[in-house]
């Protein structure tokens, strides 16, 4: 049987809509699961006029009564009333309903009601605005699972990125590279690969300084946390190696020599991802008790109410949720 | 007249002898510059054997006798007598030749003799077992030129990257992110941007937390220090903004929207460039009084002696030191 995945629409005066709009309009993305919109059906509505091969929204309230057919799409709004869409507009409203839907989510999936979730943008000024203190969905989720020791990782076809840590400075980045933190992140990605089903998990472990340290000479946290790290993995039998440096390994991953990387700061990972690729990469947070995948970009406002998003990345967001789902 | 460049040999150990073969066997080389090496005419005789079409290599004494023509490639030794290439092996003696031949060229270029100078790779554990302490070129052609504050960048077809520092820790480097050296590398990237004819020199200046600091929330460097730089260099008439988020300004570039990315670090305009390009990537040296270029790798013993070098980045660094002869 499929899966049943949430989809939360995110901020709906975002590009959430179209581009679920989009995506429910493709025979594929019924193919591989049942999906179920966590958001406002009226706005899912109005965002069938880019995408009329969307069947129509029709509101459920319990997820069990979700079937098997793509003859509707359902709904569940979480007793969220949402206002009207004003595309591109910062409206505090539209905040907190992107928060109360991914919170019902979250719920469903802790419960097991849903194999996993995906998730739509938010915008983190619109969420502040309206009162949250969250930076942004991993902390919601971390928070809601218990799990403050979550990855924020980045996937795409050529490559597989785990982050040892996420939103914060750089200066505070550089403290966080320790060995317990590089240690667990080789795990969660390896047992992220073996869920992928991929025939290998060749890790490769990231330095933090130029050229991985230059034995040293530009800074010591590879002698003395990563490479700890990488060898006490390889004596658990994790096909690891590293630290290697920064600037060639994301490469050497593209090309095939490893399954995925361990970056040791946010943008380390990000840059080398989002400057080749951007149309299929997936956020993904492991480290949690419930699959969630969500779309790499943002709520694009500057582009939101003119039709031209593109639903790739939600794609590429659900295939991998189901595709972890499968092997939870 | 065609512009003279001193080509140094590098490491004969290395791929350097071979990739002068090879780009000295393509007549596009000699049709935009009189090349002149510095190295050992040995070394390339032998690396002839995978590239024919290489002219045989003269030794010649002073560069005031190099003709216009290409029958032959004239080799400037310096009185530096190189030994056998063992292809591969990390041995001080190519590491002293290495930068010997580094040194005349250097000397070559203050006298106003070469137009420019390109270097092949050189190995760093090889010049420091050769009793030097330098950590690469950059510092050695720094120290001669009088240039502490010089810059290296990355230059390929859709990307040109000035870096605000180079070789030290990333906890260093945040230190060096103040508002005078951002300054300096914008105006830094103009004067080049001018230098090689572009039409425009849009500069885009990364952030150096992630989301450029999300408005304070993971740093303040770019409200303190990066911000009031690119405000300074507004005024002065460059066309410059930003801080932008470190992971989408690199994109940005490539999809043509910015000629030039000032990089807070050495890794975020590294990384940027390296995971997507490396074929025609080129390493410039800006900020000092001559013009230098290099390949974007680094001796890769791995493969030499095998044949399999590509001599693209070399190219590439020839057609850009001309450029910016060119409009010296």
């Amino acid at each position: 049987m499929k899966p049943i995945l949430a989809i939360t629409m995110g901020d709906i005066n975002g590009i959430g809509p179209e581009i679920l709009a989009k995506a429910l309009a493709r025979r594929e993305t019924w193919s591989v699961c049942r999906p179920v919109v966590i958001g406002s059906a009226e706005a899912l509505a109005d965002a069938r006029k880019y995408a009329a091969a969307c069947p129509p929204p029709k509101v459920v309230e319990r997820i069990e009564t979700v079937g098997q057919g793509r003859a509707e799409v359902p709904v569940i709004d979480a007793g969220i009333y949402a206002p009207q869409t004003h595309p591109g507009q910062l409206e505090p409203e539209t905040g907190r309903c992107a928060v109360e839907w991914l919170k019902a989510a979250i719920g469903m999936a802790m419960d097991g009601r849903v194999a996993g979730i995906v998730t739509c943008p938010l915008n983190k000024e619109g969420i502040h605005k309206a009162g949250y203190r969250y930076p942004g969905h991993t902390q919601i989720i971390a928070e809601m699972t218990g799990s403050p020791d979550y990855r924020m990782c980045l996937f795409s076809k050529s490559m597989r990125i785990v982050h040892i840590s996420s939103h914060c400075s750089l200066r505070e980045a550089i403290t966080l590279v320790r060995r317990d933190r590089v240690l667990t992140s080789i795990r969660v990605a390896r047992e992220a690969l073996v869920r992928l089903g991929l025939p290998r998990q060749r890790i490769a472990v990231a330095g933090l300084n130029p050229h991985a340290g230059e034995s040293g000479a530009f800074g010591n946290e590879e002698e003395r946390e990563i490479a700890p790290a990488v060898l006490e993995a390889q004596a658990s039998g994790i096909d690891c190696s590293g630290p290697y440096a920064p600037d060639t390994v994301f490469r050497s991953m593209r090309e095939g020599q490893f399954d995925a990387v361990i970056a040791m700061y946010h943008d380390q990972g990000h840059i080398a991802l989002k400057t080749v690729e951007m149309g299929d990469a997936v956020n993904v947070t492991l480290g949690i008790p419930i699959v969630r995948t969500s779309v790499g970009h943002g709520t694009a406002y500057d582009i939101a109410g003119k039709g031209v998003a593109n639903e790739e990345s939600l794609c590429a967001a659900v295939d991998l949720a189901v595709r972890l789902a499968r092997a939870s």
